[in-house]
């Protein structure tokens, strides 16, 4: 045990509060914000009952899937981890070669666009929803092998309207930004199928 | 022939233009808009040697990938038709099953987002470049089959910065629109890459 590192009950508090903030943290990052070693870490882990982060974010995922609505969960882009739907929601998005650009070895935007779009139409509690604007930024280049976490919050909503905001990081750093204005046409849909 | 038809030595004047005007006008667009039948007309563009509309656009093609300079051809979303680097393009994409959403058989956005972004990119006469901003407007749902022609024309340019406006259409309805702030980044590379 480092000298840093606080007694263990104190350490299963504060490891559990951090990790209901963001259950992304890794046992590295957890060893290095409570001043323990990794071993220490896991043991911790084992005795909360809390499986390492690869596990916990799949178990998340697998709720996150099943809340889905508006779209298919192959149409979305990146890994959905966490939605809850007329509210907010959040997905990885993990850059592989095939999606940089060849001659400047950086993430294609539309992939950044995709992940964002398919996030904000995710997050309306409805069967037909289309994106009626979009207003993105690109940050900074994205590169091979970073993770893109996505988060998409609700703002506002107006009749069928809904605003959508996106803020997409890879580690602290903020690579993209969107606003999506998008559209409920259930009830229009429903009119048109159910007109003379 | 048709009554509506004028005589031979106008209408070959008239076709001419026609396709000048529009070189992916059919020969049942030009059928109809003569006035005469599709038979008259494939005579009449063998007489002129002109080739079919399909064979016009893959020759366009040829040429317009040629002029490729910030993004390989296979990045391009839909086929290049024309490319005038510095100025203005055009591409067209074709709608297939796979590029529908499931639930509303309607045209996934980031293909439209992907076709006009890779399209504005193309413009520039640069070996790096990358897309700042994109405000962007989905006008009205495109379906499988029906094809869309994307005309990109750089609008303004300050300093490395160009404004490239995108309109796509399916036949003369407008269905997407799109302003990219596209950013010339060629020389901070080479500088960056000639530092000590």
């Amino acid at each position: 045990m480092s000298k840093n590192g606080c007694v263990k009950s104190e350490r299963h508090v504060l490891l559990t509060r951090y990790l209901a903030g963001n259950p992304f943290l890794t046992d590295e990052d957890l060893a290095q914000v409570l001043g323990v070693s990794i071993q220490t870490i896991r043991l911790d882990r084992a005795e909360l009952d809390i499986p390492e982060m690869r596990e916990r974010v799949k178990k998340m995922a697998r709720g996150a899937y099943r809340n889905l609505r508006s779209i298919e969960s192959t149409e979305i882009v990146g890994e959905l981890v966490t939605l809850e739907v007329g509210r907010e929601g959040l997905s990885i998005l993990t850059v592989t070669e095939e999606m940089t650009l060849r001659k400047t070895k950086v993430l294609d935007g539309r992939y950044l666009f995709a992940q964002a779009n398919s996030l904000a139409v995710s997050l309306i509690d409805a069967d037909v929803v289309l994106t009626g604007t979009a207003k993105t930024s690109f940050k900074r280049p994205v590169f091979r092998n970073e993770k893109v976490v996505a988060r998409a919050l609700i703002t506002r909503k107006k009749g069928n309207k809904y605003m959508v905001r996106v803020s997409s990081h890879v580690r602290d750093e903020l690579v993209f930004q969107g606003k999506f204005l998008v559209f409920d046409l259930s009830e229009e849909v429903n009119r048109l199928e159910n007109s003379p």
